[in-house]
């Protein structure tokens, strides 16, 4: 599925407004890493809204508009209203970049005013703060009564809390353009491993299960729905090899067994941290186990206070797992509920996260993004029970950048095979 | 699947109270039209609770529990009070069968009272109201404060009133042991095609995919979801031919041609029919549009009042087939809401329902019930439409005993395209 026919709505649209030469053009190269716009200290380089789809990391794909030719010299009058709330009218977020050699003025408030209208949220952006250390203190947010972030496009200050920012200002319902659909190809069998026990609402699927299915429909695949037990007998009444199988994590040791080695083999929950989350954060949250030491304190984070099944993982298996892991004790203190993270992160040597089943992308990303400012390794329960069992490295099979940092490290197969079989013991 | 097997819960547990020679085992004869219970004048030929599973039409399979020993002669004290409390743990209505001859005494209202206990619905039942007619006028629902039905098991007056009252004091969830399980054995694979469309929920699937995906898992089938332009991909890519194809009802058409004429077929609408009505009934509905004219009245009937893509259906599309099909003008009355259908179903010539995803099986079995005793013929929206596609013969090709019912009638597949054609042309 190609990025660009991202239908809006999933593709976050980020429009950057601000006065010529406030700096839009070289704050999108900061965020994005990327030469994308041509950047200038001439006022006026860039002369039309342009919007382009770009990768922002850990985010996902976005959409970036650039508003030059807007702005308080471009195009006068009723033209520049009427483009304006054009350009409103396909932003999520808008970002309103001031150089705070000229402060607010006319122009700013024209621009809050109108995003208010059109129900836009805006994020003010006080840049060249290299130039002018001391707009740092200027309460900027009283003045125009939006939340303002300083930074310097130039030194790259700010630019991390910018992008929690956004994130943060993200719309409710902001999700990666697919699950799986990045994996298969139209007219692809995805083989989904569901398991039936009594934790299965009766008559029904869970969620993630709905959501893989309508994702491998919505990409012309063929999605094949199977018990543990009878995933062989699936497999063999296939003329063709699926292309991908993707089972619940409580099947993984039989379905790993049951899937052919060529085949990509991953779980719901790994998808989930993928698509909800950002999954090269989490591996490396995972590979960290190895240097936990005894004595060190460890955060279970839960989204919610009323999961007690997730309850019976964060706080028994994973828990006994990791004392075991480590040889020793370790000191668990649980978070429950809140919309972010508490304060004294930097306490912890390591972050275990619920499956954030109760969190939507918005939420579980910032939590992360919370996690890396703080310098402290994050992982969640999917991940990290995929590593528990031994299959992470299996799990990860269909996306290579994660797996390139599990195995950077070298933690091999045989050392999750050792790992799982010493939780075994203990469990 | 074995009907004996069916957990409870969804076969119907009913248990038979009442004093020795009030009836009770006729009675079971009477509601089932077998010779399950040794029958006899002589007080105490049954002597212990025996619960049989039998197939009780139009309800399904249920459970009679028939009590003798433990009336007023039986058992006695302690022991008595124990059994009756083991019935009434695995009972889902109670039936106290009284004889008018003997009245109301301490052994009527210690059932009612200990069921009460146990939060057991009570039904009463007045028996030999052919030897004591006069017995119908008496008040006992105030009598005992349960509701009551006169019946006569010899003569079968009031048999239908009964069966409707024991649909009535059903529990909520009372369903069917299975949607597809009878025609399926463990392994075979099952075809589900799921046209993804506007109306469709956003990355989730509808309940009734939902309930027939975990049927199928259930029974240690494997099921395959495709869109219907996918179908002839997806079969061409099985080793094995599937057992089933269950299709939406949108895609009829492009379903039946791509599925091979010796595999079994129908649609999510026939299988609900069946699973929370009575598909034989509704077959007939069906049929008796051909003897529909013009003038005749009609009653649409809704069971809620919030479904514009239902109302477009009923209100729109199979008004105008129906008109066509008689060749004139009809009388369409709708009747919305409410918890029955409405009295004067005796005006009517057809009842044409909708698809009841609001209603349970006990709500949709007791309108149908209500339409057979008023002699109106009913059929519901799924149906019906299967009908105006002219695939209702080859959707109920895996359930020979509606078939036959379609087919005494002589209405074959091409005066069902001939149906059909002349349904195009108006539409």
């Amino acid at each position: 599925m190609s990025l660009n026919a991202t239908p809006r709505g999933q593709r976050l649209h980020i429009a950057l407004f601000g006065r010529r030469n406030a700096g839009k053009s070289s704050l999108i190269n900061a965020i994005t890493n990327q030469e994308v716009a041509i950047v200038s200290g001439i006022p006026g380089t860039t002369t039309d809204p342009v919007a382009k789809a770009m990768e922002l990391l850990p985010l996902g794909p976005v959409m970036i508009i650039d508003t030059a030719g807007l702005d308080d010299t471009g195009e006068l009058g009723a033209l520049r209203v009427q483009k304006t709330l054009e350009v409103l009218n396909k932003t999520d977020l808008a970002l309103l970049v001031v150089d705070p050699g000229r402060g607010i003025g006319e122009y700013e408030r024209d621009v809050v005013n109108r995003a208010r209208e059109q129900k836009v949220p805006v994020l003010g952006v006080i840049n060249k703060i290299d130039l002018y250390p001391e707009a740092v203190n200027r309460p900027w947010q009283q003045e125009l009564d939006v939340p303002f972030v300083a930074v310097s496009a130039l030194t790259r200050r700010g630019i991390n809390e910018l992008k929690m920012a956004v994130v943060k200002a993200a719309p409710r319902d902001w999700a990666l353009p697919t699950i799986v659909g990045d994996l298969i190809e139209p007219g692809d069998l995805v083989m989904l491993v569901i398991p039936i026990d009594k934790a299965a609402p009766r008559g029904r699927l869970i969620l993630p299960q709905q959501q893989v299915i309508r994702d491998v429909l919505e990409n012309d695949a063929v999605a094949v729905m199977v018990k543990e037990r009878e995933l062989k007998h699936a497999l063999a009444s296939m003329a063709v090899k699926p292309k991908l199988v993707v089972t619940d994590a409580s099947a993984y040791l039989k379905a790993v067994a049951d899937t052919p080695p060529d085949v990509l083999f991953t779980s719901f929950s790994i998808l989930f941290a993928r698509y909800k989350g950002d999954l090269p954060t989490l591996v490396a949250g995972a590979r960290a186990v190895k240097d936990l030491k005894p004595g060190d304190k460890i955060l279970i984070a839960e989204a919610c206070t009323h999961h007690p099944i997730q309850d019976d993982i964060g706080r028994v298996k994973i828990p006994r797992w990791l004392r075991q892991a480590v040889g020793g004790e370790l000191v668990f203190d649980v978070a429950s509920g809140g919309s972010t993270l508490p304060e004294n992160l930097r306490d912890y040597k390591l972050i275990v996260h619920c499956g954030a089943c109760m969190l939507n992308r918005r939420e579980m990303l910032y939590r992360i993004m919370q996690a890396q400012e703080a310098g402290v390794p994050v992982v969640n329960y999917g991940v990290l029970m995929a590593h528990i069992h031994g299959v992470l490295k299996r799990a990860l099979s269909p996306f290579p950048q994660a797996l390139a940092i599990l195995e950077e490290e070298q933690v091999e197969f045989e050392d999750e095979l050792a790992l799982l079989s010493r939780y075994r013991e203990h469990r």
